[in-house]
């Protein structure tokens, strides 16, 4: 159902072919709202750039990717906590509607859980101090199970939601289709979130069968996730962000002409979101 | 720690190398406690020649596998039905300590999650009668979320056991540390099974990377997930079954020589499990 100005283009689903530039004029080109950059194709030209690029062209920033890899040297290093500093100045320059949280998986030769998961919370709290006075807002993106390893120990909306209750103002979700789809928990869940505490709706589909555990995520329409009940549930509560697309997708969107990617997207929005 | 008299074969780990005989003797003469067959290996034999196999070598059984797929046909069918009552006489005749329920994902064409795990409930209320008079145990076996589309659409403990709560006396649970670990509630909802709840305990490891959805599971120890702090939470609410080893691996152990993967499995369930 939403038209193209309710769509937002996250960098990565046409990472291997667009630098920022080329990723914010096809937005544009293509009626699309918003974008939202990884910081990698944000280095490439800078935030102070982007944020004339973006404001040139009219395209908002549904969000930035990522902060967070709290655990990723096995304590809170100087590094990590400058790290996202940065990003929550780089997410102030561009305007984005919030910094979405890759908070990190098990820390190297780790198989403590509960440790990784104290390390995110002390982490974000630091984070969050210094987004609140910046002005930023930080989402928290809840990744499936299966990243629980590698990419990120808070794993359900609600584990999520546990953590922003003890980390007070300021500090939300980015809620991802892809992630959460499976959750028996997540209509009650999104409800407890509340328009207040929901910063992000990504989509995508999972695609039946998956072949790769990253980059095999599927357009939307094109898997098995129920999308348009998911968007409704969030806009029941009241959420009226962007629909931001986000696909890895080696072997199919990524090699694919990005002008064909765009339009695809433009349409599935309408008829599969 | 557990020494072989206390793990158990799942005939899957070396599904491509050994028949049932080949399973059941093997146990043996690794001093291994029990086997847990999966039914296509069963019926190379048939149950009555399975039993007689298992008790000439003393060998116990710690689960059958498997029951359920409720959702395959989109509609709870005769032959989906009649199969699970030939489970639960299988599961009879080699005196199994359980029959393990893999439950079944979405319906072909649907991507109704609701509508999918109220065929299971009705499924599999329908079998647990069957079996209560066949003095079986019925075992849901949460599995990983990454399985939701095509294998079951039941993913947590918590799920599994509220599932549980409606269906009454004779139903519980196969815990294996594969699907489980990442989740948050898992301790405290192995208490909330219980002794009386908690039928299997099935271990393998989470490789990190993980290269393939199904058929990459890790050899306990080689992998992230900490098993001991696990099987010690089982083990507190007094599970004193097997440690049942189930792994699907394409490309290692299903093509190592099964006499090393026996000796391995012993080994590593005295220094990693």
């Amino acid at each position: 159902m939403p038209g193209p100005e309710k769509m937002s283009l996250n960098t990565a689903t046409v990472k291997q072919q667009w630098d920022l530039k080329q990723c914010i004029e096809g937005a544009a080109r293509h009626g699309i709202g918003a974008v939202s950059p990884w910081r990698d194709k944000l280095h490439e030209y800078g935030a102070e750039e982007a944020r004339r690029m973006l404001d040139a062209n009219g395209v908002a920033v549904s969000g930035l990717c990522r902060g967070g890899w709290y655990t990723g040297e096995g304590y809170l290093s100087e590094a990590v906590i400058d790290d996202n500093k940065r990003a929550v100045d780089e997410a102030a320059t561009i305007g984005a509607a919030c910094l979405v949280m890759v908070v990190g998986g098990l820390s190297p030769d780790s198989k403590d859980l509960v440790r990784a998961r104290s390390l995110v919370s002390e982490g974000l709290a630091k984070t969050l101090d210094y987004a609140r006075n910046a002005g930023v807002r930080i989402a928290i993106e809840p990744l499936h199970p299966m990243y629980a390893a590698d990419r990120a120990c808070f794993n359900t909306l609600g584990q999520a939601l546990d953590l922003c209750d003890q980390l007070g103002e300021g500090i939300g979700v980015a809620l991802d289709v892809y992630h959460c789809w499976w959750d028996p928990e997540l209509e009650s869940q999104i409800r407890r979130a509340g328009k207040d505490r929901l910063y992000a709706f990504h989509v995508c589909d999972w695609l039946n069968p998956t072949k790769d555990l990253l980059e095999d995520r599927g357009m939307m329409g094109d898997g098995v996730i129920d999308i348009p009940r998911l968007r409704g549930l969030v806009e029941a509560e009241g959420f009226d962000g962007f629909n931001e697309v986000e696909i890895f997708s080696a072997k199919d969107w990524w090699v694919r002409d990005p002008d064909e990617v765009l339009s695809i997207l433009v349409e599935r929005g309408r008829s599969a979101t």
